[in-house]
């Protein structure tokens, strides 16, 4: 998928928006026919049945498949760490990334369990975006880059797309975002990240109302809240969820970070993120509330708030199980089980 | 795990239940131990990290390890099902014993495709349990001797063991079970099972009011609740939970009807099921409230109400990640990450 933004880069991605396929609701159909042949009795599998759907709908094919399975990291730095914001330094984002890159990390564990892939994008590292309680994280020009890499970034590499990310500070960019798109008070989208004390939480708090403040006059439109309170990350990973969508790749959006760049997203049009679903609901911050209001309901609840992507690799395993069911499992039929009523 | 019943056999099991081990609880320090030097912000895998000391602490290891993990079905046939309480015939039970041995089922894909080892047990299909509502489904003898045999049939065969059923009609004795334990009315309790009609579900209701009306005066005795409600797989699933506690070996229940044969238990000895956890909450009936009622907080929450195994399978794959960052991911001090805090 090639994207190349103009000299006005975000009318380009809203034209790009305008374009974007729907679910193939015939192969929908023919799932659904095929369901009730198994040797189950109708429904019984609850949502991994819903989810073989979701395949065949985004994938655009009556027998959905998952041979490549992908999970897609992006990697930013953030200016307002120097807020206070993070309990660890900045460093820590590069050093995840050679730990990435050793196999020493949680994600590494989880792809090799359930034989997934793992590509990690290093998003400028060295170069992070300025501090938004100061000015806008990045220029129009930049963040559309940004969001063309994240699209180009994940071009036929995969048939099941998992987002992650990793960016020291970048729980308070999201908590930013989630103010800006929905409102109420700073503290009811901010969480304890990485697991600040209670001087570092009162400055995450303070540091997402001072960029709201700061930026509110230009936050009605949803690409300004990315490009002013957003990380490369953030960009890249909405690039990344649009060009899923152009390629026909369902996506499983991991937690608290991630999902901002959907928010984004489905504030431009609700229907943009419909090939998403969520692998599990975080226990940062308001994830749980954020999901509602984008109506996913989540396919895990395990506590987890780690990032990397680890809750969507793990709802791989869901997926996967899904797929082989409806795959393989007999029908009434080629089993002999009587599948009338008593 | 050798129990030869005597002729006071239901004494001999509450002997055996006097003597179960406690969990090991030096085991668990020590996974903590390692758990606080993995290049993760502490507690960040959740629930994940519950699981690895849940394996240590009833495995008895400080590097707990999952290598053969079995499903356990445990099928029977019900003279209750000559109540109407189902939508299907009897016969299904031995045609589903037939799909799972040439690999049709839902629960041979899930095994498939987490590498878990699957064995089923007929349990005297061709002679059913006497039908609850006229007397007792067992007598003391053939009750004792089926949870004998569910305690042999776990033996050294595997370190995680899933317990799953099949039997038309067992959501009925389910029901009986729940209802006699935990009183309230019988609606209470009654699920749609395998998805019986508005007519069936009240025969059901009218079969589980009859059966503990008839029995009432016996139910204080959770053993008297198995043998005169239960049916063999109630018997010999009981027989296995305890089996595995003997012998070091953490169990995940499956649905709704598994978890009865956890709750005969748990009126006997609370304790009893601390090396079990809930796979998922299923759903048929009132399973979260059963679930709600032993303290166990489900795994996994798909909608599932399958029987087989099939939650408790699918559990494995959160256990197998679980265990892989556990034991693979870099310490903090490996992967020279900056641990300390900002």
């Amino acid at each position: 998928m090639t994207f190349s933004p103009t000299a006005l880069p975000f009318d380009d991605i809203r034209a790009l928006m305008a374009q974007l396929p729907p679910a193939a609701e015939e192969c929908v159909d023919l799932v659904r026919a095929r369901d009730r042949e198994l040797v189950k009795p109708a429904g019984a599998l609850g949502r991994m049945e819903d989810i073989v759907e979701w395949l065949a709908a985004w994938q655009g094919r009556s027998q959905p498949a998952v041979l490549r399975p992908l999970v897609a990291v992006f990697a930013g730095n953030h200016g307002v760490a120097a807020q206070g914001v993070s309990a660890y330094p900045q460093a820590v984002t590069r050093q995840m990334l050679d730990t990435f890159a050793a196999g020493g990390a949680a994600i590494n564990q989880i792809c090799a369990t359930f034989d997934i892939g793992l590509k990690v994008f290093d998003l400028a590292l060295d170069l992070p975006t300025a501090d938004i309680t100061q000015e806008p994280a990045l220029d129009e020009k930049a963040a559309a880059a940004t969001f063309a890499f994240g699209m180009e970034a994940i071009a036929g590499g995969t048939d099941l797309l998992c987002l992650g990310e990793m960016g020291i500070a970048n729980t308070t960019i999201a908590a930013a975002i989630y103010y800006a798109l929905y409102g109420g008070s700073a503290q009811d989208w901010v969480g304890r990240g990485t697991g600040v004390d209670d001087a570092g939480f009162a400055r995450k708090v303070s540091a997402v109302e001072r960029a709201v403040a700061l930026h509110k006059a230009h936050l009605s439109d949803p690409l300004e809240v990315m490009r002013r309170l957003g990380g490369r990350e953030i960009c890249a990973l909405a690039g990344a969820i649009i060009a899923a969508r152009m390629e026909r790749i369902p996506v499983i959006l991991d937690g608290y970070v991630v999902t901002a760049a959907a928010a984004i997203l489905h504030a431009l049009d609700p229907s943009s993120i419909d090939h998403c679903i969520a692998g599990h609901v975080s226990a940062e911050g308001a994830h749980a509330e954020v999901l509602r209001r984008l109506g996913k309901k989540p396919l895990l609840d395990l506590g987890m708030r780690l990032g990397e992507g680890s809750g969507a690799a793990l709802a791989v395993a869901v997926v996967k199980a899904a797929l082989a069911c409806h795959n393989d499992m007999a029908t009434f039929e080629q089993a002999k089980v009587a599948s009338k009523p008593n």
